[in-house]
């Protein structure tokens, strides 16, 4: 890029987010300079999301730069870490000061909120990309992660699984989704405050980002255990709990991803204490199911019976 | 991308590079762990890789992989830091296994080198581009900036100046560069070992990307400063000292970029324990000028006559 255009950008990234104390040095030198306070361990996460792929191509240029920070919060909010400091790589076709502008708004307005402060940058020309980078702060052996959840532990999640979903399955059969269902997609919310929150009280956390069915997969892998989840218990929108197909409904709130929710584990001991942090951040938290020593992710109907989640996954369910 | 697709890329860069003891948690959960050492800062740098743009389309593997790690390696050593964790998010059009394997083989081999871990990583479909963010440690206060340059202070360089550029015109005009001078490009080598022993000894450095006319411009503008460069005292290779036009030959070392040497100012009272680093470390270090209070940078010729730097920089040199 010509150094016109360098200029431009800097203006642009040179002070996105919170002013932070623990930054020493920010954008502008070949390097930025950050301090980790004593007795906290450093948590970092990298998330890249493309043109086409991850966002639409003709999404709003704010709500990619919200989105781009969002999905990292949610790993950190998974791990139970404080948010502290991004970079952050974009390629462009061109520089578009509009564009940018509405990016480093969208961007901004969440950095700020979570007191992220942007130290590094680096813009290329080429087909549209972004890539943040997102490191975040946890006091020495505090942080969540998918391995701990230990049989008999219950298994949460916050907020409602689906939306998202059938966002995109309503876009693509042409039909017009609500503002409140959009915004799963454009203006997802990661849930910091009850990572943060979770640290002494869950055994084991993951962001729900694939998929619940696949993204608990994954905690059970880690902590080497089974689940059964109570379908009746998933916690759905207005939205999805309109969806009069049952199976469709757990479809897309079991293998529709894009919820940013936590999946998280916990000893039942724990229960009030999650049912009062949920309370002090306003925030749902349901019970689904319960962790076991027998491998394996079984979905318990209505009715009782149990279903065998297909080593394939959900994607097969209805096979 | 999906999930055997998935597995395929975790076995790849799931251990990349060193195993570090300062790394809790590494790739494989929502983020990784590390821990900064007591009394340390950290230094984070990230760069973006697009084909067709910082590397040729037909580019091996290895280098490319080499390449995204160096340039941020070379950004670190500007700073003094001394390398330590690295993410990594590849845009790819498709899975194909002996690209990623050649690709890993060269970040796996610089990072090995230079006791880097790879801590995190994100695979994504879409057009070639490659993004390396990369962590450094360094003693509280002890990081080399561009600010700080003071007028008096002599003005160095590491290596060599110009291969790159040389290169890439022999390229377009249809020469085949040597082996060395193609390797400016390809496998470019970061002067990590320099950055770290100059901690103590330089007032201010940069690395060598963009020109070493744009790069001193931005430590001058860093530290309120001015310099004048002796053009004789440019350090070349075999290769450049040979082009005949001396002009082009200064164009290509002071306007080429691609060098990733370092160009660092220091106090004259410390000359001798700069040429003891470059016998420590084998290196060339040539004293190219010095800096002054009068702002500008001006270009002496072989005859001491003064050509001064256009505002525009050196592409408008001859005009």
């Amino acid at each position: 890029m010509s150094l016109s255009e360098f200029e431009l950008i800097h203006r642009f990234f040179r002070d996105l987010g919170a002013a932070r104390d623990d930054v020493v040095l920010g954008i502008g030198d070949d390097g930025a300079i950050t301090r980790v306070p004593p007795d906290h361990e450093l948590v970092t996460t990298v998330d890249t999301l493309v043109s086409g792929v991850h966002f639409d191509e003709n999404a709003a240029a704010s709500d990619i730069g919200h989105k781009a920070l969002a999905v990292n919060l949610s790993d950190l909010a998974a791990m139970g870490a404080e948010p502290a400091w991004a970079t952050l790589a974009i390629s462009l076709p061109e520089v578009d000061e509009s564009w940018l502008q509405s990016f480093a708004e969208g961007f901004n307005a969440l950095a700020a909120k979570h007191r992220v402060q942007l130290v590094g940058g680096d813009t290329v020309r080429g087909p549209l990309q972004v890539t943040v980078q997102l490191q975040g702060l946890v006091p020495n052996g505090a942080a969540l992660t998918r391995a701990g959840a230990q049989p008999g532990d219950a298994i949460f999640v916050t907020g409602t699984l689906g939306d998202a979903a059938l966002a995109l399955q309503m876009i693509e059969s042409g039909a017009t989704p609500s503002e409140t269902v959009l915004g799963q997609i454009n203006r997802p919310v990661a849930r910091v405050a009850a990572g943060i929150g979770l640290r002494d009280l869950a055994s084991a956390c993951v962001d729900v980002s694939d998929g619940l069915a696949v993204d608990l997969g994954h905690v059970l892998a880690a902590s080497n255990a089974g689940a059964t989840l109570q379908l009746k218990a998933l916690p759905g929108s207005v939205a999805i709990v309109v969806v009069g197909d049952e199976q469709e409904r757990w479809r897309l709130q079991l293998a529709g991803g894009d919820d940013y929710e936590l999946c998280f584990t916990a000893p039942a001991d724990n229960v009030g204490q999650i049912d009062a942090l949920a309370r002090e951040l306003d925030l749902r938290i349901t019970r689904i199911g319960e962790v076991e020593k027998k491998k394996g992710l079984r979905l318990a109907r209505p009715d009782g019976t149990l279903w065998d989640m297909p080593p394939g996954g959900f994607e097969h369910f209805r096979a």
